[in-house]
Order: C-alpha cells, then sequence, then structure tokens
C-alpha cells in the first residue's frame, strides 16, 4: 500500500505539506515528487504507471496533472486545486470537469488534508486496522 | 463489495442514470435510494452508516448530501454536483469544498459515469479481476 | 427568548463577535457554541433540537451548517456566510441554494451583525418593547 | 399575523405563485402586490410601512426591493432572487450583500416555496398551532 | 451646473476622493454627501429631487444607491461600484442591472475618475468652453 | 440634438430595436449604424467623430465598441452589453471596466431600453420640454 | 504548411466545422483527427510530434487537449474553449491559465473561426501570397 | 524579425518585465512601447501597422489593446490579461472573446513569459535554429 504525491510545481509545496504528516500519522508509505504535466508530461506518464495504490496530484492554475495522471492509470487519482490565480477557480474547474470516461476524485481548494485522509478512506477498505484508525481519528475530530 | 446510490431528489434520477449502467456493466452490486440531507437527515444518517464500501452521493443547488454521508461514515464517498441553478456551480463548491477534516471526492457536473468509475476503481484495489477488466475499459475508449 | 450563536469553526469567531455585541446591546440572551456540521454532526443535531428560538450559524466553504441545523428544527435560521475562499461565494451559494422544503435566511458574507438584528426583528414581532427598541436603533442610524 | 407578497414586476408572478400556495396551506393570510423599488418607491414605502408581520419581496436583476422595503421597516424582510440574467446571481448578490445595519434574509434563486416557510416558522414562533402543523409538514416531507 | 457627490457609508471616502479633485479641475461646482439608501432613504430621496445636473453615487456590496436616486429623479445618474466584497462584482452588478425604465451610467470598479468625467462630458454638452477643456485634456493624456 | 445608435454586429439588432422606439417616442433624432470596433475601426473612428451629442453603442463579447468610440470623442458614449456568450458577463465587464481617463456609461445586460432612455435624460439637461416629458413618462410608469 | 485540427471528442465537431471552412478559403492543407488528452494520451501525443506547422485543439469540459499537444511540440497550437458546461467558462480557463513555460494561444468560446484565421495569420508570416490573401480578406469584412 | 511589446499603461510594466528576457535569451529583436488603445489609439494604430512580425500587448481591466492592434493588423497578436480588478478576469474575458473575424491569442493572467514563448514558437516556423533552440529550452525545463 503506496501512495504518490505530486506536485505540478515546487510552488505547490505548500500543499504537499498538509498532505504528508496526514499520511505520516496514519503509518502509510508514499513517495513525492515534482512533475509538471506540460513541462515533463514523460515523468508524469512513467509516475503513473508506477505501482502506487493511490495517487495524489497537486496543482494550480490550468491544472491539468491530476487528469493526465488519471489517463495513463486505472488506480483512484486525488486532485488537489491550488490557489494561484482566481483564488484557485480555474484549477478547481480544470480537475473537476473532467470528461466522462477518466475520473478524477477532486477535493476542496489547497485542502490537502482532506486529499490525504480520502486517500486512507480508499485504502482502509483493504485494512482494517486503518479503518478502526480513521474512526478513532474522527472520534478525536469531535471531542 | 457494494455501493450505495443515493441522490437528494428524486428529479436528480437522470443522474442517477448515468451511474447504475456503468456498475451493471462491470458487476458491482449497489443499491438506489433517495434521500434528501435535509428534508430527511435521519434517513441519510441511517443509509450512511450501513455497510456500504463506496457511496456515490448526487445532489444539486446547495448539494450537502456528499458531505452529510461522509460526516456519518469513514468510507469514500464521490459527490456528483447536478446543474439546477447556476450550471452547477453552487453544487459543485458545496461538494468540493469541504472542511479539512472530512473528505468528498467531487466528480464533474452531471457526471454520473465518472463517478461510477471513480467507485470501481476504488473498489479494484482489492478485485484483480475487476482492475483486468477496469484496464479493458480503458483500452477499448482508446480504440 | 433565546438565541443560539453557532459557528462551524473556531475559526469563524471573528464573525461570532460580530454577532454577539448587538445582541447584548439589546439585551437578547444567547448560547454561543461552536459545532461543525461535517466533524461534529451529532453535537449539530442536538444543538438543532433544543429549543432555541433563533438559530444563528457561521460558516466558510461549503457552509453545510445553517442547513443541517434548519433540517433539524422549525425555528428561523440565520446563516451567514464566511469568506474563506473565493471571496466567500462558495459559503453564500451553500447558505442560498437550500432546496424546496428547508428554509434558511442568508444574510451576506461576513456580515455577523445583520445576523444579530435579522434575530432580534424576528423575536421582537413578540415583543413591543424590543420593537421599540430597533425602532431606535434604526433612527440612530440615521442621524 | 398577516404577510405582504410583493414582486418587483409583474414577470416575477410565476415565483409568486410558489409562495402563495404554502401560505394559503397553512392559513396564513396575506396580501399580493406589484411594486417596483425603482419604478414606484413611493408605493414600495408606503407598504414597508404598513403593519405587516413579514415582508415577502420577489425581484430579479439588480434586486433592490427587499432592501428598499427593509429600509422602511423593522419587521422581517425576506428576499427572493429572481433568475432573469446571469442566472440570477446578480440579484441573488443584490438581496444577500446588503450592508451591515439593514438585515434582509435571502433565500435561494426562485425559491418562492423556502420564502413562505421561513415567513412561516417567523410567525410559528408566537402560535403553536402554527408550529405543530409545521412539524407535521416537515413530517410528511420525510414520508 | 452643479453636481452631487454621495457615497454611501464614508467607508467609500476613498473612492469620493477620486472624483473629486477631477470635478475641481474642471471647476465643476459639487456638494458631498454620506447617505446610504437602507440606512437613510429619506435624505437619499431629498438629496435625488434637489436641483443637481448630475449625480455621481458611490457605493460597495448590494449598492442600491445609484439605483434609489434614479428613481426619485430624471436627471443623469452615475453609479461607481466600489469594491468591498468579491472585489466589486456584487456592487458592479447591483448598479448595472437596474430593470428597464429607471436608468444609471455604471463606470467601473473604484473608477471614481471615470464617473467625474463622464459628469463633465454630460455637462459639457450645454458648455462649449468645458467641452474644449476636455478635449485639451484628452490631448495631454495622449501625450 | 442627435444620437447614433451604433451596435457591432447585425446579429445585435434585436437590442437595437429596443432603444429606438424609446427615442422615437421622445421625438429624439438618431442614425443606427452596424460598425464592428475590431472589422472596422475605420468606419467606428469615423462615426465617433461625428457631430453627435451622445452615442449608445451595443455590443457582445469582448465588447470594445463602446471604449473605442469613447476614445475618439469627449461627447458622452452609453454602452450596452448583449449577451452573446457568458450570460453576457463579458461584455458588461467589457465596457464598464474602462480605464481611467475614458468614461463610458454602461447599462444592464440587453438592456437597450435603459440606454436610451439614459441618452434622453442627458439630452433633457438642455431642453425643459424633454425633462418635462421624462418626468411624465415616470408618472406613467408608477400608474 | 500543414495545420492539425484536432478534438477531443466527436461532439465538438460542430466547432471544427467552424475551422475548416475558413482553412478550404485559404487553401491551407490540413488533417482532421478525433483523440482524447484524458481518454488517449498516447495517440494525442503521436499527433503532437508530428509534422504540423500549427495545431489547433478544441475541447470542452477540463479542456486539457490543447495543453497536452503544447507539452509535446515546439510549434504554436491554438486551443479553441467549447462550451458544454458552465457556458465554456471551464473550458476557457482550462486553457488559457497554462503554467509559465508552455505556451498556448486561446480563442474565444466556440469560436473554431478565429482560430483558423490565427493560424494562417501565422503562416501567412512566412508566404507573401497569403499575407497578402488576408489583406484582402479583412478588406471584405470591413464592406 | 521583431517583435512589438506594447502595454496599455506604464502600471503594466511588471508584466513585459516576464516577457523581454525571455526575447533576449533567445535573441528576438523587440521594441517596447506604452500606448493605450482607449487614451491614445492614434499610436496604437501606427503601432498595429508597423512592420513587427508579432505583437504582444498587454493590459488590464477592459482589456481592449490586443483586439485594437488586431483590428489594424493580419500579423498575430498575442494578448497578455493583467490582474488589475477581479483578479484578472475581466482582462481574460475582454482578450479572449474577440469577435469571429479578428483573432487575437490570449495566454494566462500575468502570464507574460507564455506570451514570449509563443512569439518565438511563431517565429521559429521560419528560423531553424530557432525552433532548435526552443526544443533545447524545453529539454532544460525538464531536468
Amino acid at each position: 500500500m503506496k501512495v504518490l504525491v505530486v506536485m505540478g510545481s515546487r510552488s505547490d509545496s505548500h500543499i504537499a505539506k498538509k498532505v504528508t504528516p496526514v499520511l505520516d500519522e496514519f503509518g502509510i508509505e508514499y513517495d513525492v515528487e515534482v512533475a509538471s504535466a506540460h513541462r515533463n508530461p514523460k515523468k508524469v506518464e512513467e509516475l503513473a504507471k508506477k505501482d502506487y495504490d493511490v495517487f495524489i496530484a497537486i496543482a494550480g492554475l490550468s491544472a491539468a496533472l491530476p487528469g493526465v495522471i488519471a489517463a495513463h492509470t486505472v488506480k483512484p487519482v486525488i486532485g488537489v486545486p491550488v490557489s494561484a490565480k482566481l483564488g484557485g477557480l480555474d484549477a478547481l474547474l480544470s480537475i473537476a470537469q473532467l470528461p466522462p470516461g477518466i475520473p478524477v476524485a477532486a477535493v476542496g481548494i489547497d485542502n490537502g488534508k482532506n486529499a490525504a485522509l480520502l486517500a486512507i478512506e480508499i485504502l482502509a477498505l483493504q485494512n482494517e486496522e486503518l479503518m478502526k484508525r480513521l474512526e478513532e481519528y474522527r472520534e478525536r475530530m469531535r471531542a
């Protein structure tokens, strides 16, 4: 069980830093990469074809990264829109409005934490221990 | 492995009808329900606590349904915004902009097909046969 | 006659601080709570079922709180959208675009003062003294 | 206990027709008027000063009507934005974004039904029978 | 020939300060007032009925001021939307989207200078000297 | 006293047809032209330099026509945004957001009637008879 | 000198049909292809690497096609956003907001004609005859 | 081979400074001018008629500059929208939504770098050395 956290640009690393502590807290293995769908499509394609269970793709502006990864894998891809211009509306629409056939799971603008939690929820379907820890995590949020 | 397809109103059934044929095609078991987060929160809560693996929640306007289901489960919840007013922008923002802590996977406006495919991708992580069929499905899309 | 001021997150307290001084000025009794519709739906439901006359619910992003309270009460619910992302447009749409059947009274983005005044106007319908003080308050605004 | 249903233009009467059946169903007395805040401000002012308990003001475009009524009364004013242009976003912002000091309760675009229900919730605070009927109405919605 | 510069709130005075120096430069007489269409409609009505040639009305949020003035006069009314929330889009729509019958001349968001110049262009139609000075002003802009 | 009604494209003539009947009703002389700021800038420039008192420029999309006319005259220019795409938001912003120095008076989307009335208000400043007829016109609207 | 006209989906062919007649009129050679950046990225990559002089990429929703082509070529890429949802705002932002480093030339929503003309302007830089014909074409538009 | 970089106002020079270093890096000759389509249309027209190969026009608000240049030339015109108000959405729509017949190539908001690269891609079609250097530049971006 391993997650890839990939951002489109080094300037998105403040959002990646909201993702990885949550993965750490749940003991999820992950790699972190910087790879732009536009500037380095070959690297993105190679990463997408690797044997990760879930992909978390972080991108701003015309945020093609999550969709391009999804084009190369049938594993779940989670997209995190980053607010670089227009409050992030451009990135949210670019990530959410994928054409029928290639799904991406969009979370909220700059919401790296929810991307991590969604990845963990997906992985927990095959791991009872993880599911139990998610429930405890929720319990603590309520307190 | 079972999916719940729940819509906030009977008027959303044209979108549910984009979800279920894809689930059928992949042989995924599912139930279909109508339950409004606002008009019948108790029913929504009860459905959310049932033992489904993935939830697909379809809603328009102030589309609270996916978030309210997510509030009651740690299973993956996929939200489908429906274009009832403002081209569906209201529903997309209501579904995507969840607060940190409670994740929902937003797909595109009226994009029931991608909700189904995302659910299947999530389920396929624990089912090699399903994963293979997803890859074949992609192959056929390319042709 | 008692009002509940509830915010979805401690980070909304700068808006709650626009509500309570107005309630104080008019001598309205109130309680203040923090309860997230997504992170702690049980607490929200319990609060909604308490015997308050008016609810003022403050929330940003996908601001489900006012609608979820409204789902559990037939008392008037006032929603205050908070500008956390997209200038608060996401919260305004989430609060205003409730489905037919479950009303919420939306006030302007970050406009805690108007939420308080609307609550007082509602309460003043059964309290002539309060009505008179509202008219004097208006008179002073004109000066 | 009497409500004024006022629309800014005869062309808004399809929305007024969503309001009055609900008021009828609950046995609420009401008057219906057409009065434009821009074309006939004197009539609007006179109506606003009459002894109604709640005002429901329906308007599209630059929907000044609810705010202008609110400027002349300390009774609760409910505004219903009508989708004439831009999907009703212009009217929603005109109604919701009132300045601090003069509150208006905005409901959703074209959502005359919720305006009626909100008015009834407000009136029910001083009428136990009405409150009971609202609860029964909710009960029926759940069924 | 006299202009009224009226703002909805003292907080709009930074925009009024873009208007008056231009009027001064062209030797146009003017008064400056603060009067809110919502908080002090009577004062707005009285000002609108005074014998000014052109009205410049400055307002943010649900910027009803220009339309309310226009409702009480058949003299030209220029509206200046102020960016208080949503970048001023709310105010621009509130000012521009007046209903057929009551015209207002909207200028750009925060663009007090153009409001002044438009007023002068209108006044210059009956004053050749002013027209000549406008042409010289344009000439200098080109340099 | 003469008005030029100019539209950017023959496809805008449905809006011009809202302008001219009002001018006719008030006995205002006018010419009607089709001239695109982008396809025929020379013609636009020539028209702008003619001796009209007021210009009414009707355009959709990137509605440059009103601003380009304003660039060539110091007479008042009224811009009417046409809803061709995006509900007319593109045209409204293109017309309203002129840079400081070159004013244009924007009216509402597709609101040819208000453009005509604003032109008449401007002309009426130098014509008492016209002013009186405007007041009578308003009186009739109130009835 | 050859142009590739590529659309993301057969449903975009009504826009392609605005492109090709203009290319025909100017005697420009071209190929037409359907290839989705998301459903068939390999085909898109292969097309992008072919020896075309200019690419015209037509796509709606999260319109990644122009950017993905641009990622694989240093030839000019023109993107045409198609109005499928939200009036085409999603596609316009997806095409225009490319990250620094990978340029795409966006034309207007559904504006296939301008894509063709822009391609011809680019090609005409190395073909005097074509340049002359463009000038004649403009001349005819003015008439 | 020469490019004109023209901005609508001196306040746009921070964006021009993203354009010229890229042109320098590729050894492209260029001139830089400040000329407003609204304040100095004659200068804009004269510049547009000069013998440049590509025009890069930078403008905010109602960004007419690129379209007005395009109206006077059949050379490629690249428009760079500047974020002055509304996050630059006004400028993007003004530049992108040109009417059929007069093309402009819009790049992203404030994205001067892509304007330069697009110009170079266009020029490289007739210059193999330049094409090779573009490919090397891309190669370096990937590293």
